[in-house]
């Protein structure tokens, strides 16, 4: 079981901020999609990635690093170290989930094995500082030491949250003393080329106390975007070099690290109780939201650079929308809400979650999505399950890849998935992410305990049943999304209440045995894109309840999606399986039509002669689980 | 002046098909935006090339290549020879076409440089197998030794066709002779990762009769496909090694490359006569143009892999469009034009030219586009005429890049444009491009001469007068664009004629004093796209003679490109500088609508309250040429 400690594991843990997170310890799913796709993680991912990082040798590194001589045969990208520090992070959190012995054991050895790689002086990298590497710290920009020192230190945390002891915390201790040793106020002026040692280390100094971490991590960010990177052919925007953070009206540059350092940006605003870094944050955050994401989510327009592009440049065929930017798009959409109570970015997490992160996991728990296009037009190519991909983008789901950070990313957001469902204040308790789960905390008026059961997202009903509660009044919040705003009912014990804009309160003694039922509008419903959005122009799709829809043509299905077009004034029924059945016209081929051959005419498209079919909208997240398909999430009109 | 030799001045000399080019000594463009062109390039594009490649020592690589020891400060990319070697294949164009002694004597010095660096057994690349260099031949996916080797034979080839001697020839041939030896039928079974050598075998091989350098030519062309290459993150189609290049049926991969290996097949096709081999190229060019081609002639959707996309992904911003692919495609279409006399490769080397190649230069001759895009979202940045571009795509025309291609390539096709004019079979000439010019030739019946005079494209009507003929019949042919299809008149001596589906043609004596009219539509019209093109559906551009036109907004214009939509109902006016005058909405912004923040909302834009303006469509090779602007082809329909 948990130890007491277990208390504290949550994956962020501000000292300040408007709402505080319920722990692993306080929330646990109990059934549904998010509970599934847990058990998968526990039952098949981890596995998975033990298994393929001990075949890759990137285990064995630590161990050939700690020894004398040089280790030539290191196999791996630079940052390979990092993906072991991941994985040990989901294990630890899928430890404080389960308690299982078996699961601390494991991490107490790889513990050992980790540590035996540490220098002297707290230095730790498989890859630099040997003889026949390159030296320490002579790659800041491409080298990646930095981050995976961010990274280990997020596993020591995980595990010291998870109440299982010191073993990585007196490892990462070590690490975060040399970088702050090196890189300190008097250090070596630099930054890493892919920021996450400033969440890593505010979050270490969470779980210590130990004030330089937090020192360090301001200085990380301050020091950003004054030109201490090379210059490089994706320009200084690509590791968010081009302008302080503080400046920056919009995220940009490569997603992952623009999240990344978001993320940490937030986590040192919020301990330093710099407003002004937060509201920078904000407005980046709602100008990125607002111009430069897919309806998915999804962040990252641009396979070549791995970035955000320009203003509605958002296509959607080869739309990259990395996983990691999903899993750190939830991250730094958690901050904020735990910074702020402001519901709209738990709704950002519910539309990651959804349609990023459920997205790229297959079936069995060991194929994974590493980009997430919005349009696939070949078929997919069903995956060797002993092949690596040398690609990171484009075709169906792959067992790994040469760079496989996306793996154990969604393995520890998915391991410790119960810390994002509520968090409490003094008044109460907050609910943001419906799932049958059960929660219990501690609330300064006492104790209170929620049964919550519900079959969401198929459908709209979501129980909560109060199975303790303190003896004074005190204040249940539902979040309302932002789908279902208007078109929201709740009753309390049958008697229907009003539903505010974005939350549905309920306040009161609220004694053990209250049901409250908020209803949500789980009908499918069509969206259309912004106009500026060249890239789907003239096209709608569909969505319901958190779900965004697509057209999945599995291979035989004999359905040709460069000639669907779709009647929106036919409407959208709802179908089996989350998704909604519609109709579709099957055009003719357009094109060429000039005489010289190119798909060009002085005429529009002759389009008489299509065809009527209906057809299901399926949710995206479950597109390709069904053999080799083409697909689109936007469908032209009609 | 060009010596006898320079007979065979033409920038393909096949040895079979349906038309035999008219070369630089028998066509003399003397007037015109091409002509204008051609005079910027001799006056500064190729001074702009030799300083700059002296600077960056990329000649001096080669004279460090030829002293003993190790060239360590070597500087540049694998590839900077061949950069020299396009260098000097324009520069012996340009002595051909003008007969500059200085040019000559600058080749025969530029010669020695280059040939001080060959080593005993032919083999010449300044980057390989010295010591503290890689080994010769160690890299062939990516080392481009055999590219390299490609550039220097067609330096030769121009070198030689201009009458200007043997030093460069004897040269190349030692280089051939030893490709040969190691890649011939017994030797090592492998290709280079960058196509470039097929061709130029072929072409060494119509210049020195030596049939080895075609033998070998057609075995790359048929090694190709077959998995030679290692395995890489773009996929086998990055080099054209997925598939055999005659079971192919498209164009893939980068480019570049693609039609690079294309020409090469055509040529070996040609002159093996392999009507196999042609049909399969000729089928890959249809469905590619077809299905796989910007609107410009531009190939090439993807900025990561610098490749062809899928069908139909052919998205206007971020288009790559690469400079190099229009030249290559010229080179393409020009070989299958002189294979099948079909006039529609000429309408697609007119496309080109326009539109990708004319694009390129700047006014001055020393800034260059490597990337044309159709979308130019955020401003353009002027370029730092000492500055070095890191980037290959997006912003303004640039002096240099790290990787140059592209401003030696246009140099190499303007010095040898008048080339790409006119042909001649059996029976008479074939005008496949309009510009002022003079041509002479001997037919079988003896000497014709002809005087072109038009203000092509900005006015319609091409004057062709007889200045010399033959005693016989003869036949005069003009490709009649495809755009002017069924709106082409023509005239002799004041009497009209009847005009063919895509060529006019007079038959007759046809004496000298003849005058022959052809009037062409240069009126401005809208383009629709094929509806599969998702990218711009519910768009339109418009075009005019042989440009696409564009909205171009100068920084100052106040006009936001994200808000403009277009009344084609409206109609095209002819505005001056052959663009056109159309009445644009400016629309006021739409999004976000839902409560997320997302650009995506429950209800399609509100776009009551646009206001109207009327703008000038400018030539698309024309944008970016008055100061910072962005740009856009394609405009949304009202």
């Amino acid at each position: 079981m948990p130890s007491p400690h277990a208390r504290t594991a949550a994956p962020a843990l501000p000292g300040h901020g408007r709402l505080r997170p319920l722990t692993l310890d306080e929330v646990h799913l109990t059934d549904g999609l998010w509970h599934h796709l847990q058990q998968v993680n526990g039952e098949a991912t981890l596995d998975h990635l033990r298994s393929w990082t001990e075949r890759l040798g990137w285990v064995q590194a630590f161990t050939d690093a700690s020894a004398a001589g040089t280790p030539a045969d290191r196999r791996g990208r630079e940052f390979t170290d990092s993906e072991i520090y991941k994985y040990a992070e989901a294990v630890a959190w899928e430890a404080a989930r389960t308690g299982s012995p078996a699961l601390l054991e494991h991490l107490e050895k790889l513990a050992a094995t980790v540590g035996s790689a540490q220098a002297e002086d707290g230095y730790l990298h498989t890859a630099f500082g040997r003889p026949g590497q390159p030296e320490r710290w002579s790659d800041l920009a491409f080298g990646h030491e930095l981050y995976c020192a961010g990274h280990l230190l997020q596993a020591a945390v995980a595990h010291a949250r998870s109440g299982a002891g010191e073993a990585w915390l007196q490892i990462a201790r070590r690490v975060a003393d040399q970088v702050c040793d090196r890189f300190g106020p008097d250090g070596v002026q630099a930054v890493c080329g892919h920021p996450e040692i400033e969440t890593a280390l505010v979050e270490l100094h969470r779980t210590t106390g130990e004030p330089r971490y937090l020192q360090q991590a301001a200085l990380f960010v301050e020091r950003r975007g004054r030109g201490t990177l090379p210059p490089h052919e994706f320009g200084a925007a690509y590791f968010l070099d081009d302008e302080p953070v503080r400046e920056a009206e919009v995220l940009r540059g490569h997603a992952v690290r623009a999240l990344y350092l978001a993320a940490g940006a937030v986590d040192v605003a919020v301990e330093t109780e710099d407003t002004e870094l937060l509201q920078s944050v904000l407005t980046q955050w709602q100008n990125t939201l607002a111009r430069r994401t897919y309806v998915t989510g999804g962040m990252g327009s641009r396979h070549q650079d791995e970035a955000f592009s320009d203003d509605w440049v958002l296509p959607a065929d080869r739309a990259y929308a990395e996983t990691c930017a999903g899993v750190a798009g939830v991250m730094l959409a958690w901050r904020l809400l735990l910074a702020t109570g402001d519901a709209r970015h738990a709704d950002v997490v519910e539309r990651l979650l959804y349609n990023v992160v459920a997205t790229s996991p297959g079936d069995d728990g060991r194929s994974f999505f590493y980009a997430n296009t919005l349009h696939q037009r070949t078929p997919t190519e069903l995956p060797d399950p002993e092949g690596e991909s040398l690609a990171f983008g484009g075709g169906g789901r792959q067992p790994w890849f040469e760079v496989s950070c996306c793996l154990p990313n969604v393995a520890r957001l998915l391991a410790s998935l119960d810390g994002y469902l509520a968090t409490a204040d003094d008044d109460g308790v907050q609910l943001h992410q419906y799932a049958s789960c059960d929660v219990a905390t501690e609330l300064p008026a006492g104790r209170v305990g929620l049964q919550v059961r519900t079959r969401y997202p198929d459908e709209g009903s979501v129980v909560v049943t109060v199975t303790e509660a303190p003896g004074w009044d005190w204040t249940l919040s539902l979040r309302v999304p932002s789908w279902s705003r208007g078109r929201a009912r709740l009753t309390v014990d049958g008697v229907e209440q009003a539903v505010g804009h974005d939350t549905a309160v309920v306040h009161g003694s609220l004694p053990a045995g209250t049901t409250v039922v908020l209803e949500l509008d789980t009908a499918p419903r069509w969206t259309f894109p912004d106009t500026r959005i060249d890239a789907v122009r003239g096209c709608v799709t569909a969505q319901r309840g958190p779900d965004v829809l697509c057209l999945d043509a599995t291979t035989g299905t004999d359905l040709d999606l460069d000639r669907v077009a779709v009647d929106v004034a036919a409407g959208l029924a709802p179908a089996d399986g989350g998704g909604a059945q519609v109709t579709v016209q099957v055009r003719p081929d357009a094109g060429p039509r000039d005489g010289d051959g190119l798909p060009y005419g002085e005429a529009p498209a002759h389009l008489v002669g299509s065809e009527q079919r209906t057809v299901d909208l399926v949710p995206y997240r479950r597109w390709g689980r069904t053999g080799s398909s083409t697909m689109r999430v936007w469908l032209p009109t009609a």
